[in-house]
């Protein structure tokens, strides 16, 4: 069966979240805002295993609580899955002494459809306890049997809703599902003299990589049969599945973002790709009273020099929601326009209005408050002191995750420096949003 | 055998390079500026097949040719590999469409000991062409055939010369060798309707890595016996040696920095390692006739607030060369401190020298100008419009691969408002080594 349309599908239509490069749209609230997408027609639930202890990252803390834009990772992963409207519980398996910080995770992070089970000593006694709680539902418990459960790592924060849908999809039809990727390096057997014994043929293995997927009932029966030895030392759940239950497991190919967050040079790729990810939308918030040829100017040669970059635009004193729709899109970065005003009054308003939406309690937010000078005309010190002010506002609104800069633009009368001003300011706007870092808040940047 | 001492080794001792956190310490002219270690005891070459098209990555560029700080990431690999000095030939493989462009690259970055030949349709083909450049030594080459020769891949950048010499040494014993990790997915065999058929131990089975190394006659006879389909479809050289030389290679555990640059995301991966890499090392330059208090103290906030990097001073005006020094040891950041001096007399005399030096030939080298300010006693406008000429100083350097920044950092006769700004500056030098970023050069920051 293809994931096609499936008895609980909506029609596909355009929605706010279409231009989302790949996850970056993915709030707590963005359930009701996606397209409406297709549906396996089945209850389905989620278990995450998280009681690792990350040794091979070589850091004290576990992979998946490692920071990664200062959120940790395995609340990327929770996003990813709670977005998905047909995903109804999410049941996540930590060690008991991370039960406290999970829970404040999910709570500073608004995760929804969450359920906290202690996990076991290994991977497969965590998926256990996860499949028991969604299994012995009892009248106090808000969890329920699902006929479909799919099996995911808190260190895949990648996961998209389409390769879910297969999964699913698969698992409902052949009974167990799970995701392989092409070998990257060829796999070797050893003899116990620490010599080559055979290497296996690339073209006739592949990886096994999550998510994976079970009608319940199977892969409950699975672990209810399974030996101690299974439990202690196993890692592949649909081995379980084929062992236990006679079920063989319909394989799917997955994208390369599937990846497994393992080493902590993973740990640098994750961040740039978020980074990459959420940067992909620029707003320039225009004063509707000013109609400077200059910032028409800016916002030409933002659309020129930035590739890939959508750059839209918008006033604050428009009552139509034309800004509201804006963030509501998941916009991440604003060039905030006060021309010829020094005194950031539209910058303030712009970073109020973000307060309100929430926006950045998921991901940092980049303001760049641009102010356009003649440096001819109008004398330095005063107005850079006026500037210079914007320290403060950068510090407090930190606070809300806001990373706020400022940047100054020389116009010219001569028509190259002008272009020369405008090209440095496009870059400098590029440079900040793509490195989104808090160590140059409330720098006045000179272009 | 271990890899310990040998017919060539030299004593260990200490050097410029013994603090160097696993390979930035790598400059063309490194080899004669090394401790003195282990060698193998016999002749070594190493080929590279480098002809891949990267279909993998995404991007039209093939792999080994995506810059990764503005350099190609082959580069990185020979600059690993001739740091080696016991390495006598490097033989890269390459498109005959890439033959230029490659050449380009080693007189850019001025490398040494490489020979390029053209390379086959597989990776395999590749391999035998280079070993044929190695055996096929007439009068007119500058080549000799070694007794083992290193094969290793053009994205592997981070191979460290422990590695590289323990696999010599086993290969010397047992005629091949390579380096093997543990998997990190399972590894399943699909059947032909594309569903399980079965999952490997993960314990028995281990991924097969570079670098490799044969005694020469056995690989080179392995690659003349073996079949076309051998040729190309196989990827593994320790199998042709096992195969047609009944050579049982030594495995080798190696670090998990071996991993092969595959997807974009260890693009991104390997630019931070190398970001990382080269900011271990500040060195503060002073000028010796000022003696002013706060630069101590910039100094002792450097130390205490950036962990893990070691944090050194010198005087450019000292003749005995202490700066020299540091610049051999291949620090890659200065902060140089012009202390009431608004002129940049000290900047200009330090970028004079980092010229000299052809420090930056292999790494962008930042260079942060460092100005103190009393805010009370200072008139503000000149002196920011004076400091604002570093932008003409910073395109310029640019061009020699030089990153200039400008900071002024406040002073007041207030303890806690001097600790802070110190601290601010302190984060901001952190901020502008670490992130490395082109598009900020020539700014003012201010703390």
């Amino acid at each position: 069966m293809e994931p096609g349309p499936s008895t609980g599908s909506r029609p596909a239509g355009p929605g706010p979240c279409l231009n989302d490069p790949g996850g970056a749209c993915q709030a707590t609230s963005a359930c009701s805002l996606r397209p409406a997408g297709a549906e396996p027609g089945c209850s389905v639930a989620a278990v995450l295993p998280a009681g690792g202890c990350g040794e091979r990252m070589g850091v004290p803390t576990p992979k998946q609580f490692c920071p990664v834009l200062e959120r940790p990772l395995i609340s990327y992963t929770l996003q990813a899955l709670e977005r998905v409207c047909w995903i109804k519980d999410i049941v996540v398996a930590v060690t008991r002494e991370n039960m406290e910080a999970m829970e404040d995770i999910i709570q500073r992070y608004q995760h929804e459809r969450i359920s906290l089970v202690e996990s076991g000593v290994t991977r497969h006694r965590s998926i256990f306890n996860g499949l028991k709680a969604l299994a012995e539902v009892g009248s106090n418990s808000k969890l329920s049997k699902p006929e479909v459960v799919i099996i995911h790592d808190a260190v895949r924060p990648f996961v998209e809703e389409d390769i879910l849908l297969k999964v699913v999809t698969a698992a409902k039809e052949h009974g167990a599902a799970g995701v392989i990727r092409p070998l990257v390096s060829t796999v070797i057997s050893p003899s116990a003299d620490g010599c080559l014994d055979h290497s296996l043929d690339r073209a006739q293995h592949k990886a096994s990589e999550m998510p994976q997927a079970f009608l319940f009932d199977v892969i409950y029966e699975a672990y209810q049969q399974c030996s101690d030895h299974d439990l202690e030392f196993g890692t592949e759940c649909l081995q379980l599945a084929l062992k236990y239950c006679h079920t063989r497991a319909k394989l799917v190919e997955g994208s390369a973002d599937l990846w497994k967050v393992t080493y902590k040079r993973d740990l640098y790729a994750a961040e740039s790709i978020i980074k990459e990810r959420i940067s992909q939308q620029i707003c320039i918030v225009k004063d509707a009273k000013e109609d400077e040829e200059y910032v028409d100017l800016l916002e030409e040669m933002l659309k020129r020099d930035l590739k890939h970059v959508n750059v839209t635009s918008g006033a604050l004193h428009h009552s139509d929601g034309n800004l509201q729709q804006v963030v509501l899109q998941k916009c991440y970065n604003f060039v905030c326009v006060n021309a010829q005003n020094f005194d950031f009054q539209e910058t303030q308003k712009l970073l109020l209005m973000l307060e309100e939406s929430r926006l950045s309690i998921l991901y940092p937010v980049v303001v760049v408050s641009v102010h356009f000078l003649d440096y001819n005309s109008v004398p330095f010190g005063g107005k850079m002191e006026s500037l210079l002010r914007i320290r403060e506002f950068a510090k407090e609104v930190k606070k809300r995750n806001i990373l706020l800069y400022s940047l100054l633009i020389y116009y010219s009368q001569d028509k190259l420096k002008l272009q020369e001003s405008l090209r440095q300011g496009a870059t400098i706007i590029d440079t900040l949003i793509k490195e989104r870092n808090p160590g140059l808040i409330g720098q006045l940047l000179v272009a």
